[in-house]
């Protein structure tokens, strides 16, 4: 009998998640069936959307329950086997959320090859963040050579490769990030054309001298005052991909006004702005195959560069989410619950 | 000789637009260059969009100086020609603006063929109303058999063409107007599947009941109290073309809070909305052609019926103006400058 550890939702965070709002229990797992295989983790992505599930608001994802293991992609080895397309030993990228050992059904499992990449990337630049990156900018943001894409959190997973990618496509991209250390691996680590601050007390200034020919793309992932900022640079035909908006996850109230709302949508009509919610689902069927063959591509090449931030056991998952949600973190935030056998 | 008397812009209007900020003079005309023609004013069309001209605010279109003639859109006759173009009698689609007369370059004229349809209707159903829905629901709203349009200010130009081209193409249409006439008058004569009175106390609730799927394509043209109420119906993947927000063009105050803002951009978010703002001569190139022969075509075999609200004398312009910003016409706002020689 094989257990596993895990964090479990106890109660519905509001505002940032505390330590009571996890439980951490250890369970059996159930034998195999025909079909499964049993998995150990090795890396437990934590990201953003997160934050989201952890409450009863209506969304495009069923929230957590309570009592439920925290949701979660992972990168996984295969323990055991009792399905033809897997074998012990092959390592996974797997949904198996904030615990150590899972079960899990082999037809929702893809092979990782580790000779390919390293497979932690599966959980960054070529896994779900790079993808809502390409997808979003290519898709939705379209920008055209020689615009400006501008991206907040932009030394985070996301942002460096939206950057990464506008400046791939012949685009100037701007970058926002909180302090001048991130800043700095912004312009030096990704090759951003200019860096932002938004914590210093110019960075409105400083935004509108790093975007000179205005703002033709802005892919929103924060919301909140750097979005304001954002608007006035707008330039007409503007597009604004959104898919996140973390700087209100953990809002417990309604913002105090003005009201903001007639304000922007005069901007939308105005300058003839787009706006356009998504979530990187939508576009797997049209552009995964591309954003595989593209980014692999890239990274390989040295176009696009990536930084992960580890930190080691299971038990730090809730303390690591509050400060990704705090902008504590550089480059892809991953949890080593197990050894990576693929390390030398 | 010929004299013009014109209603010119003698203040920016704070909120609704007062008599006092208006100026009326008569003044002497030019005499003609070559390439000139000299036109007669017969209708002056009244539009939202016109508020937003008598302001110093940055927009798609520069706004009115002081001292100008208030700009509109007109059907002239034609009284003396220079041009090869255009001989006297000939009636042309011009703006001319709020006067009686004025000398034109032939080259910005439209000559309309009173056989083909009353010349009125060029400054509505066949003209800027009638393109404004038909490019704005079929290029950005792209509503699907059997999915569900809503438009607000139903019984207006704009949004009784959203209404009538939206079940043209099979999808249900839902109007919104304020008062009970005004909704009989979608049902009866424009022939919306619903109609919903926005003044009523029950408002929230009986556009609820009137859009049992949800919403998936919302026609924005009013913004506001509607607009908030629209939002919570949205289905997901549903698009919002933004052509007007007629409800706050008089505010002169930031809106109170609190800030809706980003409860707005989590809806865009959590739904994938498409918010699109636009004016309509961005689609003239690609949409005009196909928008003249479906529109006649509609008009001609019934499809698509029209209402006019036709006001005599060019000095009753500033009021209908008000009454058109209040919501109290019905149908399109003609104002009948001189007489029109196409009726008998």
């Amino acid at each position: 009998m094989t257990t596993s550890t895990q964090i479990r939702m106890a109660a519905y965070p509001l505002g940032m998640p505390q330590d009571s709002d996890f439980d951490t229990v250890t369970v059996d797992l159930p034998a195999l069936a025909d079909g499964q295989v049993l998995l150990r983790t090795i890396y437990l992505s934590l990201d953003p959307y997160m934050r989201g599930r952890m409450s009863t608001a209506k969304s495009y994802a069923a929230g957590l329950q309570l009592g439920d293991v925290v949701l979660g992609g992972t990168v996984c080895e295969v323990l055991e086997s009792r399905s033809d397309d897997f074998t012990a030993g092959d390592i996974v990228l797997a949904y198996a959320g904030w615990q150590t050992h899972a079960v899990a059904d082999a037809k929702h499992l893809r092979r990782l090859d580790p000779a390919q990449a390293p497979v932690s990337t599966a959980l960054g630049v070529l896994g779900m963040p790079g993808f809502t990156a390409y997808a979003g900018l290519l898709e939705l943001g379209r920008p055209e050579q020689g615009e400006t894409v501008v991206v907040a959190a932009a030394a985070g997973p996301l942002g460096s490769a939206v950057g990464q990618i506008a400046r791939a496509k012949g685009a100037r991209a701007v970058g926002i990030a909180g302090g001048p250390d991130k800043c700095r691996i912004l312009l030096e680590t990704y090759g951003f054309d200019a860096a932002v601050d938004h914590r210093s007390p110019s960075f409105v200034d400083d935004l509108a001298a790093a975007t000179p020919d205005g703002i033709d793309v802005y892919f929103e992932n924060v919301g909140g005052a750097v979005t304001a900022a954002v608007l006035k640079r707008l330039n007409l035909y503007a597009r604004m991909p959104v898919c996140g908006l973390v700087a209100g996850y953990n809002d417990t109230e309604q913002p105090q006004g003005p009201d903001q709302l007639p304000g922007f949508m005069r901007r939308v009509l105005t300058l003839s702005l787009t706006v356009r919610g998504f979530i990187q689902s939508e576009f797997v069927p049209t552009h995964y195959e591309n954003f595989q063959r593209d980014m692999a591509g890239w990274v390989r090449d040295g176009q696009v560069r990536y930084l992960e931030d580890v930190v080691d056991g299971l038990e730090q998952a809730p303390e690591a989410f509050r400060g990704l949600l705090s902008g504590r973190n550089v480059g892809k935030l991953l949890v080593r619950v197990g050894t990576d056998p693929t390390l030398a």
